[in-house]
């Protein structure tokens, strides 16, 4: 297998893309491909602050180096959720997103859960019936919250997820076996800014977690390598599995089951979905301001109001 | 296991409906949940003349079985597309097809591929390029095109097929994961009329095959046990087989995957797809007067025509 570009020994071959790379290239082609998909879906430009969500793994950090060599201008925060229980993962991420911010001279921010509400993730979880059902999706709820309030109180315009292709399509494949209209309306890689919601981009929507990790590797990049430990029994890993088998037998199959749906979205399919979101998001909650979809406190401040 | 209507022993549970029940009251219950489903769509009605397309195979001879004692005016139509080479799949279906209809006093159609259009199914296969790549959607096209031209000439009010929920639930995985959206936008149990088509309905479309297998069995019909020598490479089996894992995992998956596509599609979702299907159905092929997607000959007249 030889560089497209070069001839030289190929580092990485991408079936899907049916593009065969070696190291220096790959290392130019993924920032390109990024760059060309922020300026194609309009998502930010050099004169925004923007604020990304690192997590310590290779995803957020990969997607952070690269707007930083892009010379976009990023700070980054990362959300101590306290899972330092059976494996100490909070902690440790927090160092390698830590160091990674460090080494480039790029600015960190760091949320505590437990600082800021008294209580740990894992403790959240077991006290609420939807953290012992699905702890997956509190932590979600709880990140969302958090992110969205830091990038409103910094005055960012832009708040950036390194959500990969592999998540985006599980979590489309999800929503789909439920036909659920109201998220498949809001799957597209930028969610406008709503009133008391900042703007949402995922820059990384059609790279594969196989590209961001041989990005991290190629790159020299430290990440954390280990997966929190609630994601075992996650509907999102199960759903991966599925679709890596398709993607394997049929290469492709993960692109295009994401650009033909961004493609739908396009053309209007889900009219319906969009409506609703609007109508729900009328309300606010009177604890943090935040728009909710009930009539009294948001999901979030249900969770931590006593 | 338990029967839930009488306390006997149980012939089948149907962990997706939490439901066992012996074999006389699933003998009972199946043909009235058709009953209800077939009401609730208003396919047919007793007055009206129903042609049911017959593969000789579990689905359509336990459909066609239930129809029957309904009450409903039903005749068959089974199209013999001369696949006997490998195996004789297609002459020992008809026998199957033409025994259960002679022990009924049911009236039987025969359409054959060869005698009609003087060549079989795999000889067409191998001579088109469609049909090398992918038989099974060869097939689909010429079934569809002799069914309806059966219905029409034979001045039948409703077109009857037996796909059961893994099938719907195949295609609908298939079509999802391109989101084609003519295809996604005429997934209902019932497709109107239109100038050119009749009505098309299927009552079985929330039948799982286990179900439709289970009744032929108790109820004594005998089926076509082999599959189509060709079907063993159909994309559809591909996605039935993960269909299968999921909802052995996740009981209910298929139905909930099928209803709430539905829901969806009530919603309004796909309008343009709605569109797309009207604009192109403007034109009328001048071998056949079908409707065309093209300008001039329909799919199945440019196989034919020479």
């Amino acid at each position: 297998m030889r560089c497209r570009t070069c001839g030289k020994k190929a580092a990485i071959n991408m079936r899907h893309h049916r593009l065969s790379l070696c190291s220096e290239h790959f290392l130019e082609w993924l920032p390109a491909q990024t760059n060309r998909f922020i300026q194609k879906h309009v998502m930010f430009d050099k004169t925004d602050r923007v604020l990304i969500a690192v997590s310590g793994g290779k995803d957020s950090l990969a997607l952070w180096d690269i707007l930083w060599r892009l010379g976009y201008q990023t700070e980054g925060l990362y959300i101590d959720l306290g899972i330092d229980e059976s494996i100490t993962y909070s902690s440790r991420s927090q160092e390698f997103a830590q160091s990674f911010a460090d080494e480039r001279g790029l600015k960190l921010h760091i949320a505590s859960l437990n600082s800021e509400y008294h209580e740990t993730l894992p403790e959240m979880a077991m006290r609420t019936k939807r953290g012992r059902d699905n702890p997956c999706s509190l932590c979600g709820l709880v990140k969302r919250h958090i992110l969205n309030n830091t990038a409103v109180n910094g005055g960012f315009d832009t708040l950036v997820t390194a959500h990969n292709l592999d998540d985006e399509a599980a979590i489309l494949l999800a929503n789909t076996l439920e036909w659920s209209l109201e998220h498949l309306s809001r799957g597209q890689p930028v969610l406008p800014s709503r009133p008391g919601f900042k703007r949402k981009v995922k820059p990384f929507a059609r790279t594969c977690e196989f590209e961001s990790a041989a990005y991290s590797f190629l790159r020299g990049i430290k990440w954390m390598p280990d997966e929190c430990p609630f994601s075992k029994d996650s509907k999102q890993l199960y759903y991966k599995a599925y679709l890596n088998e398709w993607e394997a037998s049929m290469p492709g199959t993960k692109l295009r089951f994401y650009n033909t749906y961004l493609k739908a979205l396009e053309s209007g399919a889900f009219p319906d979905g969009q409506e609703e979101v609007q109508v729900l998001e009328a309300q606010r909650c009177p604890n943090c301001g935040q728009p909710t979809i009930t009539g009294g406190l948001c999901a979030f401040c249900r969770l931590i109001v006593p």
